[in-house]
């Protein structure tokens, strides 16, 4: 075993050959732009107990229902033959009538982007990744912890907009020295300006919805009937677990539906504290009120693009404190891809963590949910750059860390070419016992592109890495995202375009904005 | 999305409730001393690139060969058939002869710990871990890194001993402070005393094995021939690639094949640099090289317990620097994992990194590490807890770091319960829309075992997070450690044997113990 350290005859590292400081050059790689999994996802279930699953979320359905707090979609409900009681406000939908649903659900959504490169499919084996979703605060290591401002919105996108393996824009951060009724003006303004990827619309209320819609219009250049007519930008719909579609997520789902731009539908469920305790108990009710979610969008429009949203991870059961990336949040992951592809839908996934800085909890959470989303057979990553706390922070460090993690993803599902020239036999009688392989003709051919070359992973010696200062890869991520946002150059965009969104928000909030609604 | 975070109505964190800087009491349970993986190993390649790689490992042995440089070994070899170039001493093994010896190499195989509570099976589904082994040097936050001591292989034992989840010991330290003839005197005796697992014995020549083989006779009170007839001890072959095999390691692989211990036959092959720079041509010549070994020991034994060791990875092609935890590595364990079966041998991977701290680097390489070796269907991962440097350091901070990692899988490998009780229909109609679940019979019924208690995660809020220390996970670590080495009591064990150990130790030392073989 000491054979594996000292016997081996390491090649020897040559000084200062390499540095992890600056970001590597092939970091942006189009080869990411369309990820591909080519693993069977792995099951926690067997087909049966999936079964037992979605009739358990059938019943739920019909004995129990769901509260749906805006009047028009009850109205929409009953319309379609549910069971309406007005004076609770539950919904009992009949098993019917999801069934129906689910037959107009797209298994597959293809997204237009602002550049056509950046054009995204959501379905099948593909997977598209989001970044940091929402949280109030960021972190760095220059400028600590604080709440989020729009300064941090746009460098946060900047970020999003220069790496590849992030395929859509999320709302990295909730600015908070922006008044709300300006917040989503000011951060449309930004995803259209700042990057050519698909933007994300918070689903706040009908007034803001319609003002960005009107926004993503002008970008693209678009007449309302146009931009029914494919799909340009997402929302994400959180039932209020459990059994409750409260007001602004209500009009969320009417008015994307309505205009055929993609809604994610969902449920937040604790297991322990909004959900049974139980993982199979958790997903039950996660499963019922996705379904009541992708039911109403179906009714409103046949065929509206959905994404089934898993979200069920477990509390502290001594503190009550969210965990994620737990042992349960894996087997919850593998579960709900299932429980979506029982339904024929693509599956929505993140990667969370409940650490409170950018350290080795950070990574080790999150990266039992990469694994659990990805393994599970996840279409879209929400929160796959960044995220910290539970959600409560956006860390640019962590950004920087996750986006290695996410690179490495897509090296693994690259798939091996394995064919006689690959495996080298000719090399292998080249070099004789005990000698090495730098100099082979099969090494020199391919040297450049054999490996995937790392973002902030270090792996030099520990005298070379400490004569470099001894930083930790915290660190080393904090000198990319600097080094990344110096180089960063927005993408061209028509001035004519730029010129009339301003004006749009410039208009707006001289009238006073969108107040969210709640 | 904003809903995640805000709308969720978390629970609220009561005060110091919970606190993850002392090891929880479940950090040793009985549940993870028998592994067993649920999931259908993952596959990178098809059937047929798997006999193809077979195939091209064949036809290296037989027109390549190794050269084996023990006269007694290659002796062996030509006695079987092999052909034998005694000037080059290269030794061509025909594929009739691997074959054979695949045949009378066992599927499965059970160890015979000191206490039998601590077998361990080896094959099928069964996982068993071992902690780090064989750095020279330890590191931890209190002492910083230094050269490794015996002190250091006796904490680093007691720590192996504490956690249900690491199964069999290890060389975790080589000890600089005891004289090469006396080091594997006094690892044997600190493995026998200070714990009951299942005891490792270096391969360093004849003369160490013997007395290794003598003590744990003792520590046992067996014969030798009962000694024979079971399993109570392993060590580890690295070839040295390529294709040679050395003197220490090949007698390792005749004496402890003649005593029918278990040889675990590892080529280290480093992709670019010791073997082809494709993960095919990698894993080719790293088959090759383990048939070479396991056939060896068939030959000195039929039915010799082998297990088919894996250690593919590639390094960085600017400075020759090795490195761990790559998506190259993930896919040759997969791999690795696929040739493992094709065979029908037990499969041994690591857990490993290069990263030189226990920071984040350390953890998504160790990660990536150790999905790919369970997820490939490993049956024994050495170095599972404590790696550092790519095997030149063990950490103590890490050691507690993958111990949490590996509690986790140990969870994720427990299989759902799916039943209408555990899916509790009653609860969730119990309660109301926009509820919680903490008070219902369901939640009271089973929260005190419901979710898996992190060893050393902090779950805890930012602000109470910052007001205990704002401690790092690496921090908390430490804690864990100097803990749980606090608590320590070695197992119960015969005063008549550890003083029989003891003085056998005492005699050899006197008469100058056992220089390694080179």
């Amino acid at each position: 075993m000491d054979s594996e350290q000292s016997r081996s005859r390491r090649p020897g590292r040559r000084r200062g050959a390499t540095s992890a400081s600056e970001p590597a050059p092939g970091a942006a790689s189009a080869s990411y732009r369309h990820l591909h999994n080519p693993f069977e996802p792995l099951r926690v279930l067997s087909e049966d107990e999936v079964a037992q699953i979605h009739e358990a979320a059938l019943s739920i359905l019909e004995n129990d229902g769901m509260r749906v707090l805006l009047p028009e979609a009850r109205g929409k409900y009953a319309a379609a033959g549910a069971a309406v009681d007005e004076s609770t406000e539950i919904v009992r939908l009949d098993r019917s009538l999801i069934e129906a649903a689910l037959k107009t659900a797209p298994a597959s959504i293809a997204m237009s982007a602002p550049n056509p490169e950046r054009n995204v499919v959501i379905g099948g084996r593909n997977v598209a990744v989001v970044p940091v979703s929402g949280p109030p605060n960021a972190s760095d290591l220059d400028r600590g912890r604080r709440p989020g401002t729009l300064r941090d919105l746009h460098e946060l996108l900047k970020l999003a907009q220069s790496f590849d393996v992030i395929h859509m824009l999320g709302p990295s951060i909730e600015p908070q020295d922006v008044p709300p009724p300006f917040r989503h003006l000011e951060s449309t303004l930004a995803q259209l300006t700042l990057s050519d990827k698909v933007p994300f619309v918070y689903s706040r209320g009908r007034p803001q919805v319609e003002d960005c819609f009107a926004m993503i219009r002008r970008a693209h250049g678009l007449s309302q009937e146009a931009f029914q007519g494919a799909v340009y930008t997402y929302t994400n719909i959180n039932t209020n677990s459990p059994r409750q579609l409260d007001i602004p997520m209500a009009q969320g789902i009417l008015d994307f539906a309505a205009a055929g731009q993609l809604l994610i539908i969902t449920p937040f469920t604790l297991a322990g504290a909004m959900a049974p305790i139980t993982v199979v108990g958790a997903l039950a009710l996660a499963h019922a009120e996705a379904l009541a979610g992708i039911t109403l969008a179906q009714l409103v429009r046949p065929g509206a693009p959905v994404v089934y949203g898993g979200f069920t991870s477990n509390v502290d059961m001594k503190s009550g404190s969210p965990a994620f990336g737990t042992p349960e949040y894996v087997k919850a992951s593998f579960g709900t891809g299932q429980l979506a592809r029982h339904i024929g839908l693509p599956w929505r996934s993140s990667n969370a963590t409940a650490s409170n800085i950018a350290d080795g909890q950070a990574v080790y959470e999150s990266q039992m949910s990469l694994w659990g989303a990805l393994l599970g057979g996840c279409n879209l990553l929400v929160h796959g750059a960044g995220w910290l706390e539970g959600g409560l922070c956006a860390s640019y460090e962590k950004f920087i860390i996750d986006v290695e993690m996410l690179q490495m993803f897509a090296e693994i599902f690259k798939p091996l070419i394995t064919n006689a020239e690959e495996i080298g036999l000719d090399a292998i009688a080249q070099v004789p016992p005990g000698g090495h392989f730098f100099s082979t003709a099969h090494t020199m051919q391919r040297y450049r592109s054999a490996f995937y070359t790392p973002l902030v992973s270090d792996w030099r010696n520990y005298g070379q890495w400490q004569e470099d200062g001894a930083l930790t890869v915290t660190q080393r991520a904090h000198r990319v995202w600097r080094a990344t946002l110096e180089r960063f150059a927005p993408p061209l965009k028509d001035a004519a375009v730029v010129e009339a969104l301003t004006a749009f928000v410039e208009r707006r909030k001289a009238e006073g904005g969108a107040a969210p609604v709640s």
